[in-house]
């Protein structure tokens, strides 16, 4: 199977409306009367609008039938209606915080029928939930959902992945030794940012994220230290890079390990032994696996050969709108890999004294297999460049 | 009273016992045997330590006596004894998610007693209530003792102000008939990011955003609508600028109501009702009022002058760890105010077909008044930019 092509519009109503229907199929599973959503990634995900949260609450509303009700600070109205795609009601509050009688919740409150059943999110905060009335059901039936991308959203998720590969390259292209981080993350950021906004000139800036970093070898072992921006690179390694970015509205990764124009020779046992690692993931990359089994076996492997005090992390996680979330390539994640998941592989091994050794690649599921829809250089010749 | 003296430095381990000290004050009148936070900026506050919230929790636990106790992903270990400056035992978990029996909450539900009430915040996520054990009391005692800042955060307060100060400047320099947006976002972002990093070369990350932009005249009087990357700049006004930042953990903002060239006739009017209605905030700016009375007293004095249908906001809020938060300076907002608080004064009108008028400074009060602690022309003269 090809790639599919890249997507740089906003999503259609009937993307949206084919969203909210698969919603709707689960809140009747589940017989939910209402389901009420906070969390600013699930209502973009269903009326693409993005925003950040602030003490002003935005609430999405989903009934059983009708349209979409929304509860928005005032302040917002223009805001909303400039991005919203599907019918939404808007039932405006003046502020937060507001006198007796008209605050966001009474408004909010009104929505509901007695006695009904409302589905609400794992994320919802304390102080929501004790606005919300009638009997509440915790449910992940929205992040269900997101877990099977549309074509649409596979067309968004493919740009993304070009967009942070070309990110990677410039990264690549600069490194070399004594080289500062501030430097790469400027240029690399910058390059990907232009490159979204000539795409998409009404890109929204709220849903635009960029990160690009380099870890150099002194660090490489701790993966989630972050680096001092002075910190500069250096001969040998290994280096680990991390480009990341969520690409008006869609998420991507690529990260690679790579030296400077020599490799130690300590460094290259624990490099051909996650190249092996990676492999044997993505030979276990197939519809109907169980995701924990590739953690397991990714992680056996690695034990058999003496890792199993380097291991930090599980093999993989999803992406969609954010370049961050559900399905995950974990212990303990007992779900059945299915085609149009779109995740990461990347398992990793990180040994003071030695560094840190993880590609990870944006990897869409097909009907037979898998699609890498990052590119970066994998060999290790390759990833050895040379800079002097 | 002269403006404290900016600090840069992180704080010291004194500063957040002190903190910390506060905190247990009011777990004791609440009679809470823990307080659990799982918001970022509470943990920031108590901690020193800054991060994002994926799926992975990092939960603070607040024992009413002894060393704090903090659940944490294997993997972050070395990233928060980086920056973590109180002593924190470390309760690590392997991974999320995790086979059964080795999950965050296994640990985490055997920290408490047995009966114990726990104090937790109104943010905190259904998901981590439904694990949290024992006797659950929602409350905001961490707002409560984030309101009033130490002479530390004033400084830290002094230089964010500062920071947000020399970016508004840059934005007014470069802001004439034709520039875009994103031109001035992008200078004004990095002159701000570059000074912060000179000053501060350990600076996290992780608590460092910068925001710069200005509202041409056709969207100013919507005060929330974002503006195109590609919008430009034309002659005449309102402009309305917005510069805002969270410097290394603390935040402040500047904003300014300003004119390219000329002064549109029909402007004149609204521009100097809310240069009144500001001064009438800044009279009555003084400990002992209650807040909501400021907002009644600018909103009365916005309606007499038949500007009620304009207003879509309160007149202020409070800067801390964040840009944005408690105390409110508005109606149903009914608490003193005291000395130390850091808010904003920004009364805005926004009139279709003219634009929008609002000025907002970070303003520290004190023992008799205030002082303002960003700095940017005030007079319409000053704001009428002559660029030909």
């Amino acid at each position: 199977m090809k790639k599919p092509k890249v997507i740089k519009t906003p999503p259609n109503k009937e993307e949206l409306a084919n969203r909210l229907e698969k919603v709707r199929a689960l809140m009747g599973k589940e017989q939910l009367d209402y389901f009420v959503c906070f969390d600013p990634v699930n209502i973009y995900y269903l009326t693409n609008f993005a925003f950040y949260v602030h003490e002003r609450p935005f609430i999405l509303i989903i009934c059983n039938k009708g349209s979409l009700k929304m509860v928005v600070p005032l302040l917002e109205v223009a805001h909303i209606r400039d991005r919203v795609v599907p019918e939404l009601e808007l039932i405006e509050y003046n502020e937060f915080p507001a006198p007796e009688g008209k605050n966001w919740y009474d408004k909010y409150q009104k929505i509901f029928n007695t006695n009904a059943i409302i589905g609400i999110e794992p994320s919802m905060p304390m102080e929501i939930f004790q606005k919300t009335p009638g009997k509440k059901v915790v449910s992940e039936i929205i992040e269900e959902v997101r877990l099977i991308k549309s074509d649409y959203e596979i067309g968004r998720l493919v740009y993304a992945s070009k967009i942070v590969s070309r990110g990677h390259q410039k990264l690549l292209k600069l490194c070399k030794p004594d080289v500062a981080e501030f430097a790469l993350y400027q240029e690399a950021t910058s390059a990907m940012t232009s490159k979204i906004i000539m795409d998409i000139p009404n890109a929204n800036f709220k849903a635009i994220e960029t990160t690009a970093a380099v870890w150099p070898p002194s660090i490489s072992h701790e993966p989630h230290l972050v680096p001092n921006i002075f910190a500069k690179m250096e001969e040998g390694g290994p280096h680990v890079s991390i480009v990341q970015a969520r690409v008006d509205g869609y998420g991507a990764e690529v990260e690679r390990t790579f030296f400077l124009n020599s490799v130690p020779d300590k460094a290259r046992k624990p490099f051909e032994i996650i190249m092996n690692a990676r492999n044997l993931a993505y030979e276990l990359l197939k519809p109907g696996i169980i995701m924990s089994e590739i953690d397991k076996k990714v992680k056996n492997f690695l034990n058999k050969n003496g890792y199993s005090d380097y291991i930090l992390h599980r093999t993989g996680h999803g992406f969609g709108v954010t370049s961050h979330e559900a399905p995950y390539i974990a212990e303990g994640y007992d779900r059945v890999l299915e085609p149009n998941m779109v995740v990461s592989i990347e398992p990793g091994i990180y040994i003071p004294g030695i560094g840190g050794f993880r590609h990870s690649d944006t990897v869409l599921i097909t009907k037979d297999g898998y699609i890498k829809l990052t590119i970066a250089p994998e060999a290790l010749e390759e990833l050895t460049l040379k800079r002097n």
